[in-house]
């Protein structure tokens, strides 16, 4: 008898395969049990029967297409230019073990968030230009990713989300209850010279509760986060938060009399005390109209670690410290004390904030800010709406996987799968798809082999996906209603009716 | 015994509040419970005690901000230029009841996609430009929402997620192995005139089957969806799919020699039957250099309706037939034959499509295509890649969505939180936050109010969100240790140890 590759010509490709493989020319009589167990001795049996004849055999090579009777060269492509295959200067792709981390990231960024029964929100990736454009030099407007588009308004990628949001509740207006308590997951653009590894768009996790002028909500945020990196496994020995409150600034400019619409800008060039030296930070002070004094007693103020030294400085009227007071004797109740402290020096970079800012720092100082917010009373109006009082917070999703990375703490997040579902002939393709079928409508997830394959293919695949058990599809059970089961864990392996499977 | 409110000015602001409010001038002793049952009928009872009085409190109008002791008129905004307050044209903010029922769309993607054994990805949303341009008039290409960024590249925020996911299986090459089951749900941007209401962004989800030549694949795709319809309450009374196969077309072009160059075009051509006047579709099928003989063949071929027919007119050894009768075949086993039926009219206008083409309707005939999608075998060779046989599709979440309207299908998704966390005096607003964290580090969800705020407001507050209980920190309770707690589904209500709340 000749071999079937030598009567049908097509299962030739098979000999000259690059993988070369054993044909199965004669099946024994063999239950699906002993294929399974033998499987990984014999690795070069083939899951299909020479019932395969009937149909020429897919090959392994993908690029070699099918071998049909009717030869069927390529279509010609409609172009053949060489594409760049990675993606924009700046940006990530999330293959699938990326996606994974990220969707992990994300899950516990959304669970924490309702778990203090917040709501989701979302605004699109692209905004009018004007809604980010504000005075003040921050470093976010001079990063904006703007555009002209097609009908030549100014566009740009949301460099954050806030904005999105101010406008959101000023278009609800008073159809919306207050307070508000929203919380978003969105990728936020920069277009920045791409030194220091930084990247042009990254996710951010905002919550913000509009709605509430008293600081029970910036405690609140707080909490939040802190339970965040809690779910996490990050501690207060790994990480911290520094707390101010702008009042602070505003009250030693207005003990000065400086007028108050210096103070967005004011703060902003101090936020760059870290990133620029000290010298050009007085310049730019001085050029916005501060006086020598008021510049060396802001610059005094910002050392300040402690509130009593704060009072010290402030006496004991002011908002600023009753605030911050506040702020620290909530965190007692909440239980996160331990994780906070005072730090005059924190003003953060956005010219909107107007009361507490706070931002988280890992204690190793080897990181930039994990996250950061504060309140923004005046946002709105800024806008061209009411001002409502409101609080939020900005966390990216870079730092905190540095940091995870730098503690050992990055998840091992491995795909999972229950079945993977195999025919052991061509012929019974649709007898596998009809068990995947049984099993999907219980709501397990199947990885259904889609081509013929050898066990050790199947095996190797099954390890690869992480699947629990290798449900094998062959003839002779097959007639009797059955397929072959084997738990990959345990190796466990019996044969079971269709309709019995759970 | 003069009132509180003519003791304390501040106490005066509630008297004229437009919202007017007897104040609790003197509180019986009076139980959490007893407040609880009393408190829907004595609705203006606030939910705080006479002890408010040592800070001054905050008022219901969020406008007028906190009235501290030190007189602090708003830090005055950067600029005040009214801006826009609706989202750009043609895209949509998602506020929380929008949100709810994009993550719960989301999720049945997502969901579907697990149980086919599909792993997620994602690819950023603004490409290079070239990743798009392809020859053969596609609209999609007309539609483009490209920009020059800052250092003068062609950029584009993707029109379809198919490019991106190709470029990065050519960029992983031989890192990964095959068959590749990859799902998206990202959003997609086309710049069109505005006209019909379409939207210049949506969502769309993709499934991808990379590595299989065979029918198998596609099979699997329809599949899924058909699975995702049922999950949603959409029957195959209500909704199917028109299959065939690009290479009907291809047999006909090559029975008359026309050049495989022209494929691509010729398809995107035929695919505005239904969108431009058929004499129109003509004369740019003639001006691809089209004889009218070839024209005639082309357009009777679409008309064709049935396997049998086509078999009739194309004979029995084309590979067109055999995967239509291959793909009709598994279907059958597969359980979802009656959503599916051969159309050779169906033709897709994307330029890429190699075989399958299929195509998503609702039988009324009112709404565009729900999904499509199709076998591309040779994209990755456009792109300067090797060839890897792959089929997918491309979901949107408009016309779904205008589906389930017009069947009564929308799902009602309301807001859900476990418990309202509510403090009868400010003082205890740190005992409520200590409760709260109790219930959340036991992964309840809490909705911690956060002013005070008469108990009306309060349970208002508790049916607008959906909470399941309210809890009420009380002073004489909370200094032994307990909280009033009401069910409110059936108005049960009881004191309890704060450690044994479950």
């Amino acid at each position: 008898m000749a071999s079937p590759a030598l009567r049908n010509p097509s299962l030739l490709i098979h000999l000259h395969h690059h993988h070369p493989r054993r044909l199965a020319t004669a099946i024994l009589p063999q239950t699906i049990l002993s294929l399974l167990s033998s499987s990984l001795r014999t690795p070069t049996f083939r899951a299909h029967s020479t019932s395969a004849q009937t149909r020429p055999l897919p090959t392994d090579n993908a690029r070699t297409g099918r071998s049909g009777s009717l030869s069927s060269p390529p279509v010609q492509p409609d172009f053949s230019e060489k594409i760049d295959v990675n993606p924009p200067k700046g940006t990530r792709d999330f293959p699938p073990e990326d996606m994974r981390l990220r969707n992990w990231l994300f899950n516990n960024f959304k669970e924490v968030s309702q778990v203090y029964g917040f709501e989701e929100v979302d605004f699109p990736v692209l905004e009018s230009e004007a809604l980010f454009i504000r005075k003040g030099g921050e470093e976010i407007r001079d990063q904006l990713y703007c555009f002209e588009d097609r009908g030549n308004r100014r566009v740009a990628l949301r460099p954050e989300l806030t904005p999105s949001l101010a406008r959101l509740v000023i278009q609800k207006g008073k159809s919306v209850a207050l307070p508000l308590k929203w919380f978003a997951v969105g990728q936020c653009w920069r277009y920045e010279r791409m030194t220091r590894g930084r990247r042009r768009e990254h996710y951010q996790w905002n919550m913000d509760i509009i709605g509430i002028p008293d600081v029970t909500a910036e405690a609140e945020l707080i909490s939040s986060i802190v339970t965040f990196f809690k779910r996490i496994g990050i501690t207060a020995s790994d990480v911290g938060f520094k707390v101010s409150s702008r009042k602070v600034l505003q009250e030693v400019l207005r003990r000065y009399s400086v007028p108050d619409h210096l103070f967005g800008r004011v703060c902003v060039i101090i936020d760059k005390l870290e990133k620029i030296p000290i010298d050009d930070v007085k310049k730019e002070l001085r050029s916005a109209e501060l006086s020598e004094e008021v510049v060396e007693e802001l610059l005094q103020i910002l050392s300040v670690k402690s509130l009593v030294k704060l009072e010290e400085k402030l006496g004991t009227v002011g908002e600023a410290l009753a605030d911050l007071k506040q702020l620290f004797s909530l965190a007692e109740k909440y239980g996160y004390s331990e994780w906070i402290q005072f730090d005059a020096s924190v003003v953060r970079g956005l010219a909107y904030y107007t009361g507490i800012v706070f931002e988280g720092f890992d204690r190793e100082g080897k990181l930039r800010a994990i996250c950061g917010g504060g309140r923004y009373d005046h946002l709105l109006s800024t806008f061209g709406g009411d001002d409502i009082p409101a609080c939020g917070f900005g966390f990216g999703d870079a730092v905190v996987v540095e940091l995870l990375k730098e503690k050992g703490l990055l998840p091992e997040v491995s795909p999972q799968v229950e079945n993977i579902v195999c025919s052991l002939d061509q012929d019974l393709q649709g007898a596998a798809a009809a068990v995947a079928s049984v099993l999907r409508q219980k709501g397990q997830s199947v990885d259904l082999v889609l081509e013929n394959k050898p066990l050790k293919w199947v095996f190797k695949r099954a390890a690869r996906i992480n699947a629990q058990r290798l449900i094998l599809v062959g003839n002779a059970e097959w007639q009797k209603g059955m397929v072959g089961v084997k738990i990959l864990s345990s190796g466990e392996q019996y044969e079971v009716k269709v309709d019995e499977l759970e």
